[in-house]
């Protein structure tokens, strides 16, 4: 058990002024009462404000990602996480971030100044101040569609892109197509390098031949899909499995300009079941994350790493649904 | 709802014969029982006997793995998982399996005959007859070291080999080891595999060559270990990684017996940390697996796979053990 006593010996400066930086006193230097709060965590000293905390606390962090309708994506991941953790009476903050919030403090001292248990973090970019940070942490941390290699206090969350990819080739295969387009998301995150070693999978295992010309990567909304797909058609593409529904939606829409009929001439595929995936016309054929389950699942996941159990990974299982965007592949393609 | 009518206008049988068959009468076939079972599992039936069933029932089913005595890879597994699913009140019952048991009653048919609502299969080889089966399954079931692609009911669960295997080739090349042999388990196991593309992958991280002399598949026994080893030595290896701390085992013991001083002149790093580990001489390091951790989240997966949160995986953190039979890659290597 780490004392103040230990912390002063450390620092070779008095208890008492210890003591001062870890109750935020305003006679210390704000320099000196970091560098105690840091070492205080290094040295794993629990704070007797975290002692006598009466609520368990924990904070959802948001970046990149829409969350606040229905109809965004991260919205039921952060409800699944609440209506689990509130069950255990755990009070949940959600916290918008962004790279220079980040920059302010250091993840763990954000976490131990806010008195935060245990963090649960979505949609961060591989460059993030704080990705680099969380190799060290010692806060549990659950990262969505993110992986720290090494480190028994981070468990990673998502859904298998690995499985999803290779169910919508299956079908893709099945309904004749061989020319199968993937337009990707953003390159800087791990779900666009998982999607793409899952397509360059699938389409081995399908003994399908892979074509660069036919691998493009764009960003994860609507308006990215146009600068891709001329290219992509050009190349011989009947079919287009996008990295998330919004590069469909935005595939659908560029067809209707161009005059390209879906599912007639191309068949396309999302990825995520968003809400517009059921409501576009003709309706998205994709694959599905439970982001309830996602988020219920990220709260088991912070659950054990706060209790000391090393969870690494936690994946669940995707399921693709069939909607109006796909069909078999045009006659006229057989020909070519 | 699937009523006994539905289920006797299928087979166009009397609804009292459905109900003989559900109820294990005397006074109809066999054969015909089977069928009755079999058709009310595959239409979703719930018999009278689950749904009276004031316990609710889960089994742990082992195979080629001991467990009874602490020492055992299985004990603490066990232990774990009971352990979690006995404070949600749940009655576990563990079984031994052979190939042979499993060809007496398909899988899903033996769970509903005992009114098993979830099962954890232990030790299972991937030519067993029920893992075939599981493919299909309707029962939420959760596989140790074991994975089945597309089915929501099965959840895999187990150590990270690959992060395992990473942390003994750092800890290896930081000594100085270049010549890193695999002396690895039965090929016909999912976990042999990923230890093998484990090897693969971190040797190519480390920019060392891959040798194929230097790799070596037995058996995941002690005896296993003194046919490979002299090949193994021949062929320039410095070091040894096992897959498992059995045959680490019995590469200390022949080195003994051929006068090979370890970790002086080779060093060997098991897998698992069985308790053998830190009594043998020389201490052995080793990868832990935390096998009451695993028990526990074991539970946690199948626990989520009968709230139909469908799991797909979930992995536990290795942790390196750094004991005595590694050391500084021996000077006269060096010059080689």
């Amino acid at each position: 058990m780490v004392t103040i006593k230990d912390i002063a010996n450390r620092l070779g400066i008095a208890p008492s002024t210890v003591s001062k930086g870890l109750n935020d006193a305003n006679d210390i230097s704000p320099e000196l009462k970091k560098l105690v709060l840091d070492t205080a965590i290094e040295m794993g000293y629990v704070t007797k404000r975290m002692k006598k905390e009466t609520r368990k606390r924990l904070c959802i962090f948001v970046e990149n990602m829409q969350y606040e309708s229905p109809e965004d994506f991260g919205f039921d991941i952060i409800l699944g996480f609440k209506q689990a953790a509130l069950r255990d009476n755990w009070e949940v903050t959600v916290t918008s971030m962004s790279p220079l919030l980040q920059l302010r403090d250091p993840y763990d001292r954000y976490m131990v100044k806010n008195s935060f248990h245990g963090g649960f973090l979505v949609g961060f970019a591989l460059k993030d101040p704080w990705m680099a940070q969380l190799k060290n942490t010692t806060i549990p941390t659950v990262l969505f569609d993110n992986y720290i290699t090494k480190n028994p206090n981070i468990a990673y969350v998502g859904t298998d892109s690995f499985e999803g990819i290779d169910l919508a080739i299956d079908h893709l295969t099945a309904l004749g197509h061989t020319k199968i387009a993937l337009l990707n998301g953003s390159p800087d995150s791990m779900v666009t390098i998982n999607r793409y070693d899952a397509y360059i999978n699938s389409m081995q295992s399908h003994d399908l031949k892979i074509d660069k010309n036919l691998v493009a990567h764009g960003y994860y909304v609507e308006d990215s899909a146009k600068y891709h797909l001329p290219t992509l058609i050009e190349n011989g593409a009947t079919a287009i499995l996008c990295g998330n529904d919004l590069l469909a939606v935005g595939v659908i829409k560029e067809c209707e300009r161009l005059n390209i009929k879906i599912p007639q001439e191309l068949s396309v595929v999302g990825f995520d079941n968003l809400p517009i995936a059921a409501e576009i016309s003709p309706a998205l054929t994709t694959i599905n994350q439970d982001r309830i389950d996602l988020g219920r699942n990220s709260y088991a996941a912070l659950y054990w790493l706060i209790a000391k159990v090393p969870i690494s990974r936690s994946l669940l299982r995707p399921r693709l649904i069939v909607r109006d965007s796909t069909a078999q592949i045009p006659s006229a393609a057989l020909s070519d």
